[in-house]
């Protein structure tokens, strides 16, 4: 497919952390030093490879290669999680011929599991083998756990200086709730860029992106989003209007890949566009959006396409926003249902039984005429969540 | 089984608002004033009957009866539903010789759908002739949606002056959250008791109960408690000592039908006891309990049987409550898991598993050494949750 940016190979192997059979080891390195973004989880448990993370980007800014593995998450792993995660880089380093700290780690999988150590000790020289591949979707397999499906994409983007490539490589369908730093992700490019503008428009564009869908507002101990820059395209964005265009070119992209997510969440089978209008401010608006997009009775009705439009309007309620109940409206598919606090269009049920059989839902909540306005994309919740998730570690 | 207290009688009728053939009109008379107190949601949007009960509290602060339906909420109706609610008043004041005002109106079933009013036309005269029972099956079962069993307990008691009863009824299965009112429940007394202290003894009742459970982190529009003591034991609750026997006995009797309510949440199979201690205060506590209680992913690891410890620690990290990870525990039925923000005793699994087959599961977390508890049950979430929520309307 050859979709990597110039300067990157990615590379992966069959460990057997979980199944065998399977690749569960990624490598992608940069054949020269990337200037480093990155955004990590919010919970206070942050998993082993999260705090090495953390500690390249503050110390170095730079990195060479990122080791994504699956099968087991290193979080709650105490000071032998740390100690095994500073161990697969010491071990890849040695194979590829990089100093450890040029190495960022990703773990994902089952929290509380350790490192299988002697599954690495094993793998890591097929791994290194393995490099090569100009391909996103191979990496991008071997950190997936139950994603249906892989998500990446790439795209060209034309700077003042030339042509640069973006491409970003994600995993996650369960553990995932917005207003944090989001689910594993790897973003590559080629454009030479600085290190302030390059952490500022990933943090914009992550607000933008990840932080507004939600699958279970479960939220993960490994969050990480990285960004790696390596400037192999010879093209620079220096000035205002190639750093808005890199910007504009990354937010969009991770909001394609962010949409794959809740697609794919855990077994969903819709994806519920929730948008929030005439709030307060935007803060009330995001608390109306998740109360709706978190609500089990919600997320159920969706599921069923049962036009429960009354369940929406009482997670309205109760999300601890301010607003006049009053003044509320609610469209589902379009349909308006609830005006100014009273049902309306009561004929339209079998329409809307009907509209609800498509994959995308939109729920368009008005809560008055204030400025605060939200977006916010989440998943379904049917039997096949439960089923994936009532015996995620067997 | 005459276990409704002295100077009560009761009445249920078929009115067909959702289906034929089953009781869901129910009726609770006194035969002389009651002493009212009463909580309510805390949802912006409060239903019709929810409203109309808080004027009578706030204005009377005595009623004589309860009329109770199940088939329509009428929340989210508008003005419509309130003039509907005091209608339905007026049609059960005519038929058994009372004031409007002496009747409290309680409503459960679809949020957003009116009331059916000619079925309600068609069905208080046999309401009304019904009446005579001293049964508390009968009424319960008229307000009863989701509820796979009905949720009522009597208990006798000894005040200084004689034997009073204490008995309470209620419905709820699904949209149940803690920290708000509460589902439907009416709670009854012959003993005669004074409104302040009544109205109190609730408030602190409630707050160790009904606040205290959680099916699905969905809070109603409809969440009533009303209490009715009508003195015709003519035995009286006024020194601090009868209060203070009484305040116990309510407490009690309350915590028993909580725990019928998430022992029945909407197709649970399990009870979880969440125990939080050692938090920086009480609300640090209520935070960490809820996150895990609320948490899809651990609630589908116990429907499944599956000893995921990492979810509960993930749900701890994810909560907001201050507090080191470093001095972490879990003990997972009884078994400790996670140690100063270590796993232990790998070797467990097998028993783990074994005594995780229980309907009780018993989580217990300690964050530290500070002075802060809560506890919390909270309801599993399995198939049968998103079966009954799927498609709850038709």
């Amino acid at each position: 497919m050859d979709d990597l940016p110039k300067g990157f190979r990615a590379g992966a192997a069959a460990a057997s952390f979980k199944k065998p059979g399977r690749d569960d080891l990624g490598l992608i390195v940069s054949d020269r030093p990337c200037v480093l973004a990155g955004m990590f989880t919010q919970n206070v448990f942050k998993a082993a490879p999260v705090l090495v993370c953390q500690e390249i980007l503050a110390r170095y800014g730079t990195a060479r290669a990122v080791l994504a593995n699956s099968g087991q998450a290193n979080a709650c792993t105490g000071e032998q999680g740390l100690a095994d995660c500073r161990a697969t880089q010491a071990m890849a380093a040695e194979a590829i011929g990089l100093a450890p700290h040029e190495i960022l780690p990703l773990s994902t999988g089952v929290v509380g599991a350790p490192l299988k150590m002697d599954l690495w000790r094993a793998a890591v020289p097929a791994l290194a083998q393995s490099l090569g591949s100009r391909d996103a979707e191979g990496f991008t397999r071997a950190f997936m756990t139950t994603d249906a499906f892989p998500k990446f994409a790439a795209r060209e983007l034309a700077l003042s200086g030339g042509t640069v490539r973006l491409t970003v490589m994600a995993k996650g369908a369960g553990m995932i709730c917005p207003n944090m730093a989001t689910m594993l992700c790897v973003a590559l490019t080629d454009a030479s860029v600085a290190r302030a503008p390059w952490q500022a428009m990933f943090g914009r564009a992550v607000e933008k992106t990840f932080n507004r869908v939600s699958v279970d507002g479960d939220t993960s101990t490994n969050d990480t989003i990285l960004g790696l820059a390596n400037g192999a395209s010879g093209v620079a964005a220096r000035n205002t209007a190639d750093l808005t265009l890199l910007e504009e070119a990354l937010t969009a992209i991770l909001g394609t890949v962010a949409h794959m997510l809740v697609m794919d969440g855990e077994g969903a089978k819709k994806v519920i566009h929730i948008s929030v209008t005439g709030a307060a401010d935007d803060a009330d608006a995001a608390r109306v959006a998740r109360s709706v997009g978190h609500s089990q009775l919600v997320k159920t009705a969706i599921y069923g396409g049962d036009a429960n439009w009354g369940r929406i309007v009482t997670a309205v309620g109760y999300s601890g926003a301010r607003f006049d109940p009053a003044q509320v409206g609610l469209r589902l598919c379009g349909v308006e249902r609830f005006c100014k606090g009273r049902p309306v269009n009561d004929d339209q049920e079998e329409k809307l039984a009907e509209l609800l059989k498509a994959r995308d839902v939109t729920v368009d909540i008005s809560l008055g005429d204030g400025p605060g306005t939200y977006v916010l994309q989440a998943s379904d919740l049917g039997h096949e969540y439960v089923t994936l998730n009532s015996d995620y570690r067997s």
